[in-house]
């Protein structure tokens, strides 16, 4: 099943995507029928309370950045700021000269999940997307740290939709392509840590609730993107996911205040 | 102003604190009357869509870890599951052999924050608190990142309350005590970089929304926490947030999920 986010009627809900049309998963709505998609509004895939990633998770990658393969999952967080649709800009900021792509499978997290074994982790997720880890390859350098570096606004696409029917996440071809070349091409049966281990591994440490993602790293093939590109991750059976990638407006650009944006 | 986060009949709100009573914020909820401490349940004093913390930002820190200046604001993050409240206790994860405290002022943001220069920053600010950035050491220095180290359920009590009458956040004592003796002594005059240089430089990178946390770093004076400990930050004006600590449950116990907490 391919699901996506949408609001109606001042609700929003998770909806089964058909053919041109979404079915609303959520009973209590009381909307019975499925309802156009130009009826309703995408919203985000999922309104993570973090998203965690691991580095050095294929083979492949950290022998192009010539490191040795982690012995426990290196994990690091993105702000949930970080995250946008699939067909919404990549923005460059003005403090990086280098941002680079990173194809990557998401799994999101269905149900609230602490020191769950890699064996019993299954009922836990919800489904898959695709997702680009963007990286400003200049200032993860400078800082060490990778919080900069990966967290800017936008630097965190996530989709096209979540796929619930992946019988196998450890054995999936995925590419990254750049204006239609293909730059990324793996398999995540390369990954150091699989999906289980790494999501358990994180559970270990900090509980998972539902909408938060995992990134699960990205395999060989790393490269730049320059404003005017366009960066697709196609994951097979879960999906593509393309970005425009534009520069950032000045910082001296005057800033919108979202009106719902309150203290809760 | 002391400002606490509390929920009543239903409602979740912010309230000032009085002698004994809270007092409604939130005029739609039409709560004019104080409200006894004892009818209300107090809840941890933000719902922090990130906290965002800064690393070496006192000369002394920098000095004992035998690391130069910044030259730029260091950043990372914190998860949202890792914040609790003054008086719960501080939980020591199997994984690690070395945890330690790290007092530090805790910034509450108040609006939307984008690309805002440091002399306009104020009105941004919803008030400080207390905070504990609880570390395990042994794991930062494993790691590299600082995510697992600083990412585990409960290493960030927040707190008291939210004190919005600081005349002066550059020049506020603060003190570390664990079991009643002091461990950590200094001054915000130390920060390298103050809390409108840092808050500014981090919302150029990515947008702060409500109720978001920055930890603006510690002072000289680190040092490990056993279960059974007791551990204070102090700050001047601000106040004194105080938490116990205790092993955490083996991984193998069971957990409890938050009936609440679903997809949204």
């Amino acid at each position: 099943m391919r699901i996506i986010r949408v609001a109606y009627n001042n609700y929003s809900f998770y909806a089964q995507l058909l053919d041109g049309e979404v079915l609303c998963l959520d009973r209590s709505k009381g909307l019975d029928k499925p309802l156009s998609l130009s009826e309703v509004q995408v919203l985000p895939l999922a309104v993570p309370s973090k998203i965690v990633c691991l580095g050095l998770n294929y083979r492949s990658h950290a022998e192009e950045l010539g490191h040795e393969l982690p012995q426990e999952p290196l994990i690091f967080l993105k702000p949930p700021t970080s995250v946008i649709a699939h067909g919404q800009p990549i923005l460059i900021p003005s403090m990086s000269e280098q941002v680079d792509y990173e194809g990557e499978l998401a799994v999101i997290i269905g149900r609230q999940c602490k020191n769950v074994p890699a064996d019993e982790l299954a009922p836990y997720i919800f489904g898959y997307a695709c997702a680009n880890d963007v990286t400003a390859r200049d200032l993860q350098r400078k800082d060490g740290l990778f919080t900069r570096a990966k967290g800017f606004d936008t630097f965190a696409p996530i989709g096209p939709w979540i796929e619930t029917d992946v019988s196998n996440p450890g054995n999936l071809n995925i590419r990254t392509l750049v204006n239609g070349q293909v730059r990324q091409q793996g398999n995540t049966s390369e990954m150091v840590f699989s999906v289980p281990e790494a999501v358990s591994f994180i559970s270990r440490v900090m509980t998972l609730m539902p909408g938060d993602v995992v990134l699960t790293g990205t395999p060989a093939g790393i490269g730049e993107l320059k404003a005017g590109d366009e960066v697709t991750v196609e994951i097979e059976t879960v999906g593509l996911l393309t970005n425009t990638v534009q520069n950032a407006p000045q910082p001296s650009a005057p800033v919108t205040e979202d009106p719902a944006a309150t203290l809760q």
